[in-house]
């Protein structure tokens, strides 16, 4: 037996479809079923009916050898899911005496009675394997068949912490027992500072070179993650395999990589300050704190950042971070020399080696009829020298102040890295 | 006509189903019909594959009346929504003139060159109509025929602020078109410094005597939102049905109530110092410039936020905030004594009416051999007096950031709106 290759993840609740709550199940099971080789080909999320569960449930189990279901194993009466897979079987709901003990005795953990309507979740559709509640939920396997076969659906509670613990203690040894064996990884290219398109063109050729490796590309608000996943019998293995992909392009990307699989671009700035023993500070205006509070983000990052000074509005500038009135006034507060004062006040009153300055238009309104994204960031060196980029940044107001952050950062990043511009 | 009454939305991305990337888009979108009295049924994820994208497509379509397609129309190899759409019509892809002439001056617009790639986005299925892009994407919609009569199809770019800024411009008024009538509303009171069962004990009696109102709760990182749902012929039938319930909720909380609808605490702040015409600077060590970023993010805050002194390392509470090296010595850097100071000069030197002060344990590791989660906020009033607050906050690293920032944020609302604490 090889195991089912392609699963799919049915989320249960109307709250879902609401717009109440985001479903972070789909996430989490997918991420699980990956490492072990699975391919997850539909998450699906419908309401608290019977038939709309069921029709869920039979184009599913079409489309795939395991169908993991979240939610609706509630005590109350729109918790639906163990009588639509029994509808779906054809089968009827039978009372496990062994389930209701369990319960009873998880109320009683909590120092509460079991009410009444609890007596519910002590059912499954005859012929389910079952297990007993982690909360107060129990979980059920089933066999439901599809025209290629049986598959093996899986109804777990909607709760993540209750999901995540029946994954561990029921899910993985079925997955064992169905004979999965091997697992996938995907290594992360974290790139700044140039386009998707840009980097497809790079990075394509490179993998279309190496057929064990999929590709794929995710443009995050500031930069782009190259994807490449690989396949082997454990970890390791597909570790192994992966490499020589991550390899080629972060040397054909060179210094436009930020960071490697969990290490983001805050994370890669930390550590490359760290490994130099060297400190930075920052002047902010636009960006409000926020380049400091996305590295105070980072754990360690006490040994780096020294601090900073927010110079939001124009008379901050001067009276927190001790920048000449004049020069603010001449060149104005959104501006290339007040970028530069900002990064060389917050370098020097802080005794940084580094010092980062941003002025913007972060919107809604314009300043000094400068349009909406206009954007100067600053970097001081440690020998004194200060460098001023600027561009009219893309996006809402929230959007400009990450970016512009996010391009003071990978400025220092890239001068960190020895990259010189 | 009155319009669809059921839709799906159809999220397209491998990134989707590798657990990568969890699925916000279809939370927004699925909230965005609801408020137009449009029952969601379906969320459904798919891979970067034409088979299987347009397999979803009809089935979804024999199930609803319009179906919100997200993502897969970026300019890779990847991006295959506009091909299985045409796939599923039997159409071919058109070249659109106009299309490609906004995307190059989208790309002159940020200084950059259009790559070649980004011609494909130019293209959709015949007889589409068309909206140029917002970012580089454009959006498209079609009729897809099912068995029981057209599917109104709207691609739109995955992106989360292009898909908000294309519902605008091109959803809603399609949706007028196709003749939906009707509203729901859902009115949020954010409540803050209360557990959510002791506000639901309050709040429960309340809404039970209100049956056109429905209710929920959301535990939020700081705070729960009471969240009460009413529908209408439009919206100001919907908010007048609403507003008892609204008002029922207010009164009975009071000085807990920390913001109505959109505005959070972070614009609730920002209104009522902007009603007063004061101000605030802040003085920050563990939240690292995070308060003054939160406040920042509001549109109008350069009104009301002066700026602030970020204290990260010991040093800087002296080198950038100016306070007596041997207080901090004397007291800790992480004290009701800094966290006083930190808010005393926060105000003093930039000239704000009122100063935020905080120091604090954010992990992984002790100060000092203070636990992880240790918390002190101070607030230095116009009056020139300084109250301290002090609490072992629980939670990870980020959680004991944001909900540091969100009890100083909260001390100083309560303070606005005249609660004397």
């Amino acid at each position: 037996v090889s195991g089912p290759r392609r699963a799919a993840v049915l989320s249960i609740g109307s709250e879902l479809l609401l717009g109440d709550l985001t479903d972070t199940n789909a996430t989490w099971i997918s991420d699980r079923l990956r490492s072990r080789g699975v391919a997850v080909v539909h998450h699906l999320a419908v309401r608290d009916d019977v038939e709309e569960i069921v029709d869920a449930l039979r184009w599913l189990a079409e489309r795939s050898e395991l169908v993991v279901v979240g939610g609706g194993l509630g005590p109350t009466s729109d918790d639906l899911t163990r009588d639509a897979i029994a509808a779906a079987l054809g089968v009827e709901l039978v009372f496990h005496e062994d389930l209701e003990e369990a319960i009873v005795a998880r109320f009683a953990a909590m120092s509460r009675p079991m009410a009444p309507r609890n007596r519910r979740q002590a059912f499954a559709p005859e012929g389910a394997v079952t297990c007993p509640p982690v909360g107060t939920a129990p979980a059920f396997a089933v066999d439901l068949p599809a025209s290629h076969g049986p598959v093996r659906v899986v109804a777990l509670p909607g709760v993540p912490w209750e999901l995540h613990r029946f994954w561990d203690a029921f899910v993985d040894p079925q997955l064992d027992e169905l004979g999965v064996v091997g697992t996938t990884v995907t290594r992360v290219v974290h790139i700044g500072g140039r386009g998707e398109s840009d980097i497809a063109g790079v990075v394509e050729p490179l993998v279309d070179d190496l057929p064990e490796v999929t590709l794929a590309f995710l443009a995050k608000q500031y930069g782009v993650q190259v994807r490449l996943s690989a396949s082997g019998i454990d970890r390791a293995d597909a570790m192994r395999r992966s490499q020589p992909a991550v390899d080629a392009v972060v040397a054909a990307l060179g210094p436009a990589v930020s960071g490697l699989d969990g290490d983001d671009l805050e994370v890669t700035v930390v550590r490359l300050l760290a490994a130099r023993g060297e400190r930075v500070a920052t002047g902010e205006s636009a960006t409000a704190g926020s380049i400091a509070a996305r590295l105070g983000r980072v754990p360690g990052a006490s040994e780096v950042l020294v601090g900073g000074l927010v110079a939001y509005r124009t008379e901050a500038k001067t009276s927190l971070a001790g920048i000449d009135a004049d020069l603010v006034a001449r060149h104005g507060a959104v501006s290339a020399a007040t970028s530069e004062a900002l990064a060389r006040a917050a370098r020097e009153r802080s005794g940084a080696d580094w010092g980062i300055g941003v002025t913007g238009v972060a919107g809604p309104g314009t300043v000094d009829g400068l349009p909406v994204g206009t954007a100067f960031w600053a970097l001081a060196h440690p020998d004194g020298t200060c460098e001023v980029h600027e561009r009219v940044l893309p996006g809402d107001r929230p959007a400009i102040v990450l970016r512009l952050g996010s391009a003071a950062l990978d400025l220092l990043r890239r001068r960190l890295s020895g990259d010189a511009g």
